[in-house]
Order: structure tokens, then C-alpha cells, then sequence
């Protein structure tokens, strides 16, 4: 963040004041927690930050000049979730790593969402979890566009769609897709009544039976001009609201839009006017409004089929435009001395507790966890029997020379000292559970030989290891004995090259 | 915490249930902040943790072989403090380090608590500020005894009394006191009426018109015997209490506390009652149980007279008995295979933010902040005018220089980037202002010699420097040109000694 973002690290409050979020419409957020002091005064547990922040960068920016500048931070966030599950998945508080950026002008706004987008990348590549990123609707946090990061996992919540041919990769709402060639629909045909937010046009979504209505694709259709608050309401009272509302219906407006997998031989239910003047009457046709399917054709490309996953979302960057800088009335002199536009803004959250909790979810198995070495508790364990002075002393030596001698730094990269009661078989077994990517077993009958079983997961390159293997095993007389047995993989080296063999091990991992 | 304390890092939420609070009987207390959920359960943001870490260490204690065992966190606490002050002095969000101990009797509780003590000396001592630790009164933690750990600065709120000759310091709310050897009381006497927890015994304290009377101190006379609803009452409802609720005063008690200062020609009111038994008449003398005053003698060792002190409380430690895990259940299987007796508990707080301000209170001066090198925000500055193209050069070599060389090994340990309008004396200015413990300065003329500004306080050991200076400034070419001008001492070094003056200057910042 502070050197491929160019970002500032802050730290701001978790409680934030109702007038803020009054002032940006976000108050009456039912997943908000509130408060109220001794005195009366009322507050919430920040969800998220982009009022508190935009309310304080507003004292610091005055000119163009002030722009670029990206902060972030590292605070907890707190959501009053309806269903929370999973443990660190989905809590009501959890730890978040957000970011804002504020600029000048629509074109540096992009490019520091560019910047983020490439850092966050970055980030996710450095932890060697497997990710993708996924253009998605932006929510409650709005704005003009975002980028979701996902980790891959049946058990995810989340449907992503990709696109075989083109890569594109999207979050189910943004989802495009065309019927597969010989697909098209002859059944029954469901409806969808909305009006536009002004009343004025009826709109009628005409969409297979058999599928399920994309409300983001079709508020994209309308370039978002529905009125939001009818839409879980029943067909016949929006017929009911827009008869009321426009009493010469003469000359009211009337948009039927057409699902791409619709054809004239498709059952059409029975029009709902009597009456209606064919110069008000539009069509829009050949639109995506359902969920996509796997193997339907890409909407990007129009060519590739589309695969679907399940997945678990970590990530989500947006491009905020002046969402919250034009209530907050954050503007700034420009280049010519005017006064009168509002900051651009943008905000990048990485969920780091619920990231624990995926990857927790993804790499365990019947031995327990298994983490990248970036987020192990230890990224080796150094095992021996009980009351084995020898071995002991063995191991003190060795923890010694990897904190000289190997990438392993930290006193806290390192676990050597465990229950005293504890067998070697019990460690080990410990030392898996945990997760720690390597465990050195050191015996008596194997010195001056140590053993490693390698349990870190290898989710990023998977070859260097091997590489360094052929290319040196001789020369150190390094032996893989047993090759992902049950998850574990067995080395034996000679002590003098250990710290060599766990730094190439530890490459991949 | 983590070497010399033995303790393992955890991390609690900021959220806790109002259930276990008032199982302890503690979700009264008026500063904590509460909130309740959509399906309207009751919480409040965390004030301190006994309650919920020991709720969690009843999970994993079942025996006396778990213990003793030492766990510490560093989270955000929350109280709805009815006066803020002072920015992170007192905000009702902190920063606080706490840590919770637990051990299965009393003596390995105590050895703890001195451990604990004692990495808490060392925390402070390595941070380089000026503190004491003083004997203090628990408050609403409760429990057997505590410590607190202060900076001396004449801003702060509390008074600390120190004897010369003991060298103990206590908070004024512990601080015994004998009169000035010719100062005994001959002036009127003020009276304060108390009734014990039975109400059955009427405590009379006489103490000099002059002096304010220590409810702590009084308290600690009748061991906690007296009924604390009465305190802010006036005596004449305490006696119409006492009388109402002692129907035969015949066989009621009375009990008279003289404070030390007091002597049969003090000026004593009338005695509030008229009839009473000489049996049931008690009498209490030279006892201390008004606020200490400078040049008292003091109550410990009865010798040396007392001084005082304005200061800021940082820390508190507490020995806890089982004032949480009697209420809680806390019990464990001892080594009789019982399982009767409860946890023995101690906590430990340090207030990090409020460290932050206190430091910043005590070191600030016209200039700016004065950091200790371990809290400045960066060790070492390295300044040259903008546009020099060739001191850029320098200064990016004398950076690798000193992250290669000397003890600063952290990029951020040094800053040489700067806002590039800046000129070079705008650029030590801001050093300075920002509290940097020390700021080279690299400029044309005096190349290649650079300067150094050294602004870092000197709180622990002073001279080391000095006798570097002494020992090695003429090897090393090594000039003290101006000793402590305006808070500003500098010197003059050859560039390639610089990395050996910057860690021999630093070691006492």
C-alpha cells in the first residue's frame, strides 16, 4: 500500500456520527449498529468509512494541488448481519483493510484505480492464494463502476461467471450471456412490472419462465431509471400505481423489454392495457435480463460459453465519482482558479479477517489447516522427542542458524518449543494442525540426516522446488522420499544444507 | 509481552454481551457505551475485558496443570468518558494493551502479578520516558491491590506523593501522612458521619477544618466496612439512617476515627448523640484520612517527608483474586483432584494511546513535537535544499549507507522525501516540527562533512554520547558545535562516519 499505492496510512474512528451518514442517505442502513452517548447524541459503528474520511480529507484538500492522495487503514468494521456464518466468513466484526483515494479530475481518479487495482493484485499474488478479480455491481457503496476479488471455493456464497473464450470474468449480476445456439425458448414467459422513477413509462420485462430476472441488468438496461421502491411489490400494484399517477393514459408510456432468448414463438402472456396509444409504445429487445447460465454464450464476446463457479468474495474496488463529496461538499480550486467541481473519489477494501476465513476454508483436510507461509502462525516447526537433551540441543542449533542463515528473520517464524509432555508423533501431528508449512523432525537414528514434511500448500508456482531439486538435489544430497502422500510430502537432507532446502521449499509456498 | 512477560497475544471483540456484564455486576457503570442489535439483544462496547477474557478462559482451564497462563491483546476500548480532554489524553476510543493472568493459587498469582511488573518497568524503560510506579487504589477493576505507572508532568490530573527517604510513591488516593513533627492541630475539626454495611455502628471521622478529607483512606481504616450509598450524603441523613434503623440505640455502636493531625487541643464539635452506652463506644486514633500534603511525614516509613507531584497515569496493574471468576464459575480441578476453588486472576493495562499524548505533552516545545527515537514517527531525517541534484544523489547513498550499516533498518526509519518545493531550511523545520530525533543535513559547503541536528530528548541514560564523544571524536573527526541551543544541539561529522555518530547519538534517545 504505501509503496506500489502511494498510499498514507490513517486510523480513524470506528464510532461515526448520525449527521454524516444523514448527510449521504445511508443512515437508515438497517445493518448499521447505532448508539446514542450519555448526552443523547447519536452514533454508528462505522460499516464502512467513506463518510468519516471524506469528511476529513475535506480540511486538507483545498486545491488541485492536494491531488492525488490515497490513505488507508487497517481498523475493524461492524455490520448488524441478519445472517452471520462461516466464523470470520461473515461477522459482525471484523477486520478490513480500506482505502480512499481523492483526485482532481475523472482521468486521475481512473488511473489511481488502476494503480489500486494492480496493488491489490499484487497483494493477492504475494499471499499465493489463488484469486480472480471480477467486474461487479457496486451496492450500497454506489458509484460508477467496481472490481470484486474472489477466492474460488464450493462452498463460497458468491456465483462468478467466466467467459472461456474471452477471460472475462464477472460476479453473477453483471453477468451477459446469450442462449446457446440451438437454445432458443418456445415456453412460457414470465413478467416483470416497474415503472420509471418519474412514473411516466410502464415497463414491462419479458423473460422465460424458466430463469431467474437479473434485476441489476435490467436496472443497466434502463441505465437505472426504475423507481427502486416498488420493485419486490406484485405486478398488479404497479399497474395499480402507474393507472393512478397518469390519468390521461392516452398519453403515458409504455416500454416492453425483451429477454435475447425470447422469440415470437415464445408464450406471451395477455397484454395488461386495454387501451394505448402505439406512438407511446417502445421495444428494446435482445437484452440479457437473467441470471446467466454455464455453457450459454458469453455477452462480452458473443463467442466464447460461460462457466460458473462458486466462490467467496475477499476484495472490492470502486470508482466513486462524487457520490460522497457532493453531499459532503468537498470541492476544490482548480487549475483555473474556479471553485465549483466536486473531488473524485475512489475506495479499495480488502475483508483481512474474512481473507483468514477463506483461506482457512480452502486449504484444510482431515489434518487440519494448511496456510501460505505469509499467513502461517510459524513458517517452520522444529520437532524432537521428550527429555532428549541431545536433540534438544540439536534444535536450538538449528533455530539458530535459520535466523541467521535462512529468509526466516523472526523469532516468531519459528516454532520449537512445545507442551514438554508431548511425544514426537504428537508434535508433528500438532505441527500439521496448525498448518505449519514445513516441519523438521530431528532423531536420533537419522542424525546427522533431518527429515521435512512439507504440508504448505503450493497454490502459486508449483515447479521451483522441483527445478532446484534436479538442479542441486546431488550436490546436497537432498532426497524427496515420499511425494504428497495423504497431503504430505517427505524430504530428507543433511543438517548442513537445511537452511538451503527449507528457504527452496518455502519459494513455493 | 510476548519474552518476558510469557504471555500469548489474543484479540477479543470490541463487542460484549450485557448478560456477562451484569453477571459481574458491572453493566451499570455509567461510561459504558450500549447498543442492541436488529432483533433488539443488548451489548456494549468493550471498556476493559476482565469479563469477556475470562468467559473465554473458562473454555480451556479445566485443571491446575493449565495454569498459570498470561494472555495480552492490543484493541480499541471504549468509554463515554463525560469530559474528553487533552485529544488521546482522554478520548472515549483508545488503544489499550491489556493483558489478563490466571493461576491456581494465590502465590503463583502474586509471582505473575511481579512479572508482569516487572516486563511493564521494562516496556516503559525501553520507550526511554521518565516514569514511576506508584501503590494505588483498584477503583471499579477491583481486587486485592494495584499498581499504577505514571509520567511526572505538571498538566497531568493526578497527584502522586514520593518520600525522600523510603522512596515510595503512592496516588494521593494511598498516601498515608504524619503531621510535621511541631505541626499539631490546635484549630477546629471537621466531622464526616458513616454508617458500617450493617448499619449497626455509627463512624465518626474527625479530621483538621483545613483538610480534605481520603475517603479511600478512611475507607481502608474500617477494612471496606462502611456502606458506600451514604458517602455523598449529609451527616445529618446519616444519623436520622442510623437512628431509624437502630431502634434501641442502647445497644447500637459508635465509633470514633481520629485522623493522626488531631490532639486532645483540638477545637472537637459537639457529639452528635446524647445518650449512649460506654460499652458500645470505639475509638480509632492516629490514624491518616485526609489528602497528604508536600513536606508531610510519611506514612510508610514514618521518617521521610513526603513531595508531590502532578503526573499522568499510563498504566495499571492488578492483582484480582477472584473478584471476576467467583461470579463467572471459574473453577479448575486442583491437585487433590477437587474441583472447588476459583482462577486467581491479575490484568495489566497499559494506555497506548494515551502514552502517545502524554509523551507529546511532556516533550513538546516551541519547535514541535520531541519524540523518543523508539515513538518518532521517523528516527532520522536527511535534508538538502530541492534541486540539488547532486545532494540527492548523496543523501540516496547515505540512506542505503545507514539502512545497510547502522541499527535503523527499516525504510521507514528514515525520511528523506519531502514535499519537493520545500527549501532546505523549511525542510529541517518540519524535522523538527514532526519530532525527529535526528536531522542531517546535507549541504554544498560543508560536503563532505554533513551536519546532524540533533533534536531527540534525552529521558534515560544522558551521557552515553558525551563519553562516545570523548573516547572517539577525534578518530572520527567528530564535532559538538552547539550543545543544546534553543533545544537543538549539532554537530559536525565526515559523511563516512556518519552511520557510527547517528547510533552512538541514538542510543540514549
Amino acid at each position: 500500500m504505501d509503496n506500489d499505492g502511494k498510499a498514507i496510512e490513517i486510523s480513524l474512528s470506528a464510532i461515526s456520527s448520525k449527521s454524516l451518514w444523514q448527510t449521504t442517505g445511508r443512515w437508515n442502513n438497517s445493518e448499521l449498529f447505532k448508539l446514542k452517548d450519555s448526552k443523547g447524541k447519536q452514533y454508528c459503528l462505522t460499516a464502512t468509512c467513506e463518510e468519516d474520511i471524506t469528511d476529513l480529507m475535506k480540511n486538507y484538500i483545498t486545491s488541485y494541488k492536494d491531488m492525488p492522495i490515497t490513505v488507508y487503514q487497517m481498523t475493524r468494521k461492524y455490520r448488524d448481519e441478519i445472517r452471520p456464518r462461516g466464523g470470520l466468513l461473515r461477522g459482525r466484526e471484523f477486520l478490513m483493510k480500506d482505502a480512499y483515494s481523492f483526485a482532481s479530475n475523472k482521468e486521475d481518479a481512473f488511473a489511481t484505480f488502476q494503480k489500486l487495482d494492480d496493488t491489490y493484485n499484487k497483494i493477492f499474488k504475494d499471499l499465493k492464494i489463488p484469486f480472480v478479480s471480477a467486474w461487479a455491481d457496486s451496492g450500497d457503496i454506489g458509484g460508477e463502476f467496481s472490481k470484486e476479488f474472489h477466492l474460488i471455493h464450493e462452498s463460497g456464497e458468491d456465483t462468478l461467471m467466466s467467459c472461456k473464450h474471452c477471460g472475462d470474468v464477472s460476479t453473477l449480476d453483471m453477468s451477459q450471456s446469450y442462449p446457446e445456439k440451438d437454445g432458443r425458448y418456445m415456453g412460457d414467459v414470465s413478467y416483470k412490472y416497474a415503472l420509471t422513477k418519474d412514473h411516466s413509462t410502464l415497463i414491462c420485462f419479458y423473460y422465460p419462465k424458466d430463469r431467474q430476472l437479473n434485476w441489476n441488468l435490467a436496472l443497466n438496461v434502463m441505465e437505472k431509471d426504475i423507481d427502486p421502491t416498488l420493485r419486490n411489490k406484485p405486478n398488479d400494484h404497479v399497474l395499480e400505481v402507474y393507472q393512478n399517477d397518469n390519468e390521461d393514459i392516452m398519453f403515458s408510456k409504455i416500454l416492453r423489454v425483451m429477454d435475447c432468448r425470447l422469440n415470437s414463438k415464445s408464450n406471451f402472456p395477455d397484454f395488461p392495457l386495454k387501451k394505448y396509444l402505439k406512438n407511446n409504445f417502445g421495444q428494446i429487445d435482445d437484452v440479457s435480463i437473467v441470471d446467466a447460465q454455464e455453457n450459454e454464450i458469453c455477452g462480452k464476446c458473443e463467442e466464447g460459453s460461460l462457466q460458473s463457479f462458486k466462490s467467496i468474495e475477499v476484495g472490492h474496488i470502486f470508482l466513486l465519482g462524487n457520490k460522497y463529496t457532493r453531499p459532503l461538499n468537498v470541492k476544490f480550486v482548480d487549475k483555473e482558479n474556479k471553485n465549483d467541481s466536486f473531488v473524485h473519489m475512489g475506495c479499495y477494501g480488502i475483508g483481512v479477517s474474512r481473507l483468514v476465513g477463506a483461506v482457512a476454508e480452502l486449504g484444510r483436510d482431515a489434518h487440519g489447516f494448511r496456510w501460505p507461509a505469509i499467513m502461517a502462525p510459524y513458517k517452520v516447526s522444529i520437532c524432537t522427542g521428550p527429555n532428549n537433551e541431545e536433540s534438544l540441543q540439536r534444535i536450538k542449533q538449528i533455530k539458530s542458524d535459520l535466523l541467521e542463515n535462512s529468509t526466516l528473520h523472526l523469532q516468531n517464524d519459528i516454532l520449537n518449543q512445545f507442551n514438554e509432555k508431548l511425544g514426537i508423533g504428537a508434535k508433528i501431528k500438532l505441527s500439521h494442525a496448525l498448518g505449519i508449512p514445513l516441519c523438521v523432525i530431528v532423531g536420533p537414528k537419522s542424525w546427522p540426516n533431518v527429515e521435512i514434511e512439507a504440508r504448505g500448500i503450493r497454490w502459486g508456482k508449483k515447479d521451483q522446488w522441483k527445478k532446484e531439486l534436479e538442479r542441486r538435489g546431488q550436490d546436497l544430497n537432498w532426497k524427496c522420499t515420499t511425494e504428497n502422500e495423504d497431503g504430505i510430502e517427505k524430504h530428507l537432507v543433511p543438517v548442513e544444507h537445511l537452511t538451503e532446502v527449507i528457504d527452496m521449499l518455502l519459494k513455493d509456498m
